[in-house]
């Protein structure tokens, strides 16, 4: 039998001693506890970057898995700490729209605010909450601690508005870009579902200084000097380069608009 | 008792929730598997890089070990999955040539086409089979099913040519940079038990625009302003600098050619 | 029941192949280690900040792990590999004074030379000696080799001089940064413990190009244009900018000067 699964997402990086802080802490509570990184490079306080690694991850865990989430701008403030249980995975973050997706997204969601100082570490810093309030309340719950011990179920948690894109005009539609992965593909927030039926029509998507028509099912049948659009594994029509890097083609980065214009 | 050991290597980087994913599906397959990173900073599509690091890395890890090699720039191509048991370790990767230097120095090895697609996580994505291919097969060999049950054994797979020194007139040799290390190492393909003999004599190393002439047999012993020759830890003669970068020293990259001379 | 914990530091990176070596070896010597990165990406060569990294890791985990460290510039030189059991944790690592904080903070230590060269990996290379002796000596301290086995203990081991602020004229004490972390705080060796006293009286810090005078308990109570200094989570003074890069505004790098002068 293996222990229980805990996940760690965050903008701490690698170089510091803060994701090892943090397993330290865990496995001082829970010795069987099983830790997986997910990212410790999210971009420092890119709190809806961070919810879209987590949208694209958690599922692909086994349910009871617990996810450890800090991308907390807000540390040490007045913003809460969460405890989350959605589609019977489990979450700790704080109450700053980093689980707008997942909220989105599970069938159900229910959301408790952190409050049994008990189960923090102390004593208890102003600023690395990951390792004295997230680390130690996921690790006590791994150990079987109940949901309801944790604290109370809040309705006013903070959801953030989540762009989906808007009819400007007859025929076209504004989005957003949100993220860029490594390999320079620019992921829209267009949904491959619902658009990827133009693929068949004339349809011009317009990023940053360039205007893509072309469309592709895979990266290595395309030409490798020019732009196409794809339908991504994270189900988003994402803008591509065979071997290249799209977004540096294209002069564009998270957050910046994406026009789809269909003839 | 431990579970099933598997290893990654993937170009996919830290910062996106690639890596996640892959455990994710590994561990919702094969709770008891210990997943371990060798390394997901490939650079992008470098094939040569990633089978390099791979040489290196394999022998290290105990018998019945199960490697997850993706670098994969042909994915959702014709480009086919293959499983591969070599010396009694276990890949999977797609038959691009990554695995060449292990077919050329594992004493036996046999490979296969993976075909059984019911071992594929669905939908499968066109853009993403280390997560829908690559994870769930080695995750279901990892809880027990028999290589046989995964595809037929096949003999044209990709094998790259592996570059070796060619003698280009009376004591000179031309080779090449495999690879540059985190610590500016110059790791020639001029294996070290071939050709370390020279350090007695007289001999000139080209590399870039330094012509190197000196041997040593650690760092820590070298002047800090002049390249040497060494050993390295890795079978190859490096050109090095003590506590310095040599790759920036001497202005060169992988791929780039390398002379020996000797007189 | 779980395996011996064993954690990683290092300068060895993430894109090559050190780290997974490092680990593909303990598992063969010890099946049922549990590997856990502290990290990889300390600079290279930098014994000081690995020292401060691990001053600030060692402690979350829990008693009888043990630290692999390895910051090496002098590996295959005379330098010692020593092996250190202090405050119930255990320690292998080169020695030339990247414990002296862990030396300097444990209740209690001791520190054997490493002989027993039968504990080595054969054959035992010039240049990387975290695969091919630290990793098996904890490795095989792992399956239960007691500590005497290793060698003898030693007293004239390396310790770094430590520096603290000294008061160069009334009211007035130079001190130094021990690092910047990922988001650009700016860690001092002011111990908070004795210096945060300051903080309702006049002082000002000067740091690089800026003189810092304000104080806050948190970051994001914070302006964000302005520097401030705070009792940051390792147990220093810091200077800290609210969402913003300390480090990059005031010019500063670990190792440059910070004064402080109280009116």
């Amino acid at each position: 039998m293996k222990g229980p699964l805990i996940t760690l997402l965050t903008d701490f990086g690698l170089a510091d001693h803060f994701a090892g802080a943090m397993k330290g802490v865990i496995l001082g509570i829970c010795p069987t506890a099983q830790i997986i990184d997910i990212s410790h490079e999210v971009a420092p306080y890119a709190v809806t970057e961070a919810g879209f690694t987590l949208a694209q991850a958690w599922r692909c865990f086994p349910e009871g898995t617990m996810h450890v989430v800090v991308v907390d701008p807000g540390v040490g403030s007045a913003r809460r700490p969460i405890l989350v249980e959605a589609d019977k995975h489990y979450f700790v973050a704080p109450d700053n729209g980093v689980l707008t997706m997942l909220y989105d997204e599970a069938a159900k969601h229910e959301v408790r605010e952190i409050t049994a100082s008990r189960y923090f570490r102390q004593p208890m810093s102003r600023t690395f909450h990951g390792r004295d309030l997230f680390a130690p309340v996921a690790a006590h719950w791994a150990t079987g601690v109940g949901m309801t011990e944790f604290g109370d179920l809040i309705h006013d948690y903070v959801r953030l508005p989540f762009s989906r894109p808007v009819r400007t005009e007859e025929g076209c539609w504004l989005g957003t870009i949100l993220k860029v992965d490594r390999f320079g593909n620019v992921i829209t927030n267009f949904v491959s579902e619902e658009w990827q039926r133009f693929f068949g029509q004339r349809f011009a998507m317009t990023v940053g200084e360039r205007v893509v028509s072309r469309s592709g099912s895979n990266y290595a049948g395309m030409p490798r000097d020019s732009l196409f659009v794809i339908a991504g594994s994270a189900g988003y029509l994402e803008v591509s380069l065979n071997q290249g890097n799209a977004a540096r083609a294209a002069g564009v980065k998270a957050g910046d608009p994406v026009e789809i214009r269909v003839v």
